[in-house]
């Protein structure tokens, strides 16, 4: 009795190539409700954080800033849920207080290998990544603000403290000028779609756009430029900012100036949550947009009012943006752009 | 047409059951010769180190001391190469300066554990561990060295300084008294053979006999216990001693005393080395035995002259136990006690 086997020549299915731009908690919630797709997702990454555990292992070891590294790492992470817990650990006693287990794990891997690149791809493999996390630099930068008053503050986390007496920030620079990983122009420039991830305007994302290349390969990509608007703005920082502003401040940094879409929240923020927000002086963002770029307006809202993350120092917000919802609506925007392969 | 499928019921072939007492570079080498055998393999290990990293992060964080267990785990660790040599990295910067990284894994895991036990359990799973590596005790202790002449040091790694003018020591023990790991005392007991490690005699492995329950699990232990005995007496803990007198001192521990066989190096020391050891006042341990025990007389010598382990601060040894020859060795006098059930 004879069998024939037929071998059926399947045509390679590309998948839709997904760049998300940022750092920091916006980015995780991106790349957390992305990953369940069935898409090539490659998160680029700011190297200009210098405050906590981050900033003293930059200081002490020299190292490239771990700290929004190993959130989005952990985000796209697939294995042992051991392993996943571990890498988000803050130690809080001692002379490790404040160290995030994670930073302690890639700046060890950077000691070892002698570069950010090899430690950043071994960690890949440890964890099991599902996607690519790619440092936008192989070299670390320092994020500097000047305000409209003319003073200029240094650093990340310094330009990230709630501060409402201090002027407006005018705008943002790199120093050292620092040159993009060609690995990170890459993916930009071959992206089927770039997300701009929803996070702090000047200090998680703009700190990305900054780096020498970024910008220009933007422009060169052929697929929309996607931006997620914050819920609510951020004191010293965003205040007073309707989403007009925000979209204008961030075309001046992606030359020449490209936002395809902006995907703004539309379901209704809870009366007890805009009236905390009222009281300490914040506020939710207005959405004025009429015509800078085609605007999707959906419930990517989560339902939960957000606690803060274990371990984590800063003050966050209540309102978080919904990881499955902000997906789903990002995915809906890509196939209707007639670019999602999957 | 039709085939016949015939499932043959296979005997249970059970391995044998090989238990290694200690701590420390002896007991790596023990283990790293006999992961390459089909055996069952454990490491019992000591819980009284106090030194280095270990100490700060048993002092600062109130955590098992790591140190003995991390060395073990990297012996029988089989996963990524990578983590591996992460788990033995050093930090030498900063406030991390002198941290093995494989310390703050297994901190950080049983800080979010809550106990030492599954955060050993969960690093066995990450290093994907051929054969169990369980401390001795769940509770760390204090090791204590009563002198000769009375005076008493407190702290392993105070006993373990090199110091030529201290007096000898009479005896040490544990403070507190520390009730030995349920886990251990089974794997003790039921072992086909104990192997008590080479190493430091007082640092390394009378801390793991002096935890209750020890001595007792190992007279009832079926199997031989066979000791490893060290090529160079250690100064300030066993300088002078013969063989005789290791085998003698360790059976004060061992209660009702059992050591059935003693491996003893046969193979020449090289004239340079023996006179590098007399230049600082060391000494190659006689072999004076005669009868204490049945003894095995074999090559286990490493034929490279030994280097200081990449960021240990510690002086070692320069001759060195050859984990391949000492693992077979161990073998053939398993299979001589038929006990050697692979």
């Amino acid at each position: 009795m004879a069998y024939v086997v037929g071998f059926f020549c399947m045509e390679n299915i590309k998948k839709s190539k997904i760049v998300v731009l940022g750092g920091g908690t916006g980015t995780f919630t991106t790349l957390s409700g992305l990953k369940v797709h069935d898409v090539d997702l490659t998160a680029v990454v700011s190297i200009a954080d210098d405050g906590g555990s981050t900033g003293r292992l930059r200081d002490e070891l020299g190292v490239l800033p771990p700290g929004d590294i190993r959130q989005c790492l952990v985000a796209l992470a697939s294995g042992d849920d051991a392993l996943r817990h571990l890498f988000n650990y803050r130690f809080s006693e001692g002379s490790l207080d404040g160290h995030h287990f994670g930073n302690l794990f890639l700046s060890a891997l950077e000691k070892i290998y002698g570069n950010p690149i090899q430690a950043i791809s071994a960690a890949h493999r440890v964890l099991n990544v599902r996607g690519k996390v790619i440092p936008v630099s192989a070299q670390s930068s320092n994020l500097f603000a000047e305000l409209e008053d003319g003073t200029v503050v240094e650093g990340e986390h310094a330009i990230d403290v709630k501060d409402n007496q201090r002027a407006k920030i005018r705008e943002c620079f790199l120093d050292p000028v620092v040159i993009a990983n060609p690995e990170a122009l890459d993916a930009i420039r071959e992206a089927d779609a770039i997300i701009l991830a929803p996070g702090d305007l000047y200090t998680s994302l703009i700190p990305v756009l900054l780096v020498q290349g970024v910008a220009e390969a933007i422009s060169e990509c052929k697929g929309p430029v996607i931006y997620v608007l914050n819920l609510v703005a951020k004191p010293g920082q965003t205040d007073g900012y309707t989403a007009q502003k925000f979209i204008e401040k961030l075309k001046t940094y992606i030359s020449p100036a490209k936002v395809d879409v902006a995907i703004v929240n539309s379901a209704e923020i809870p009366e007890a949550v805009l009236v905390r927000y009222t009281k300490v002086g914040e506020h939710i963002i207005k959405d004025d947009l009429n015509g800078e770029c085609k605007v999707y307006r959906e419930d990517v809202l989560a339902e939960k009012i957000a606690r803060p993350i274990a371990g984590d120092r800063l003050e966050r917000s209540l309102l978080r943006h919904d990881s499955a919802k902000l997906a789903k609506v990002i995915i809906n925007i890509i196939k209707s752009f007639g670019t999602l392969r999957g």
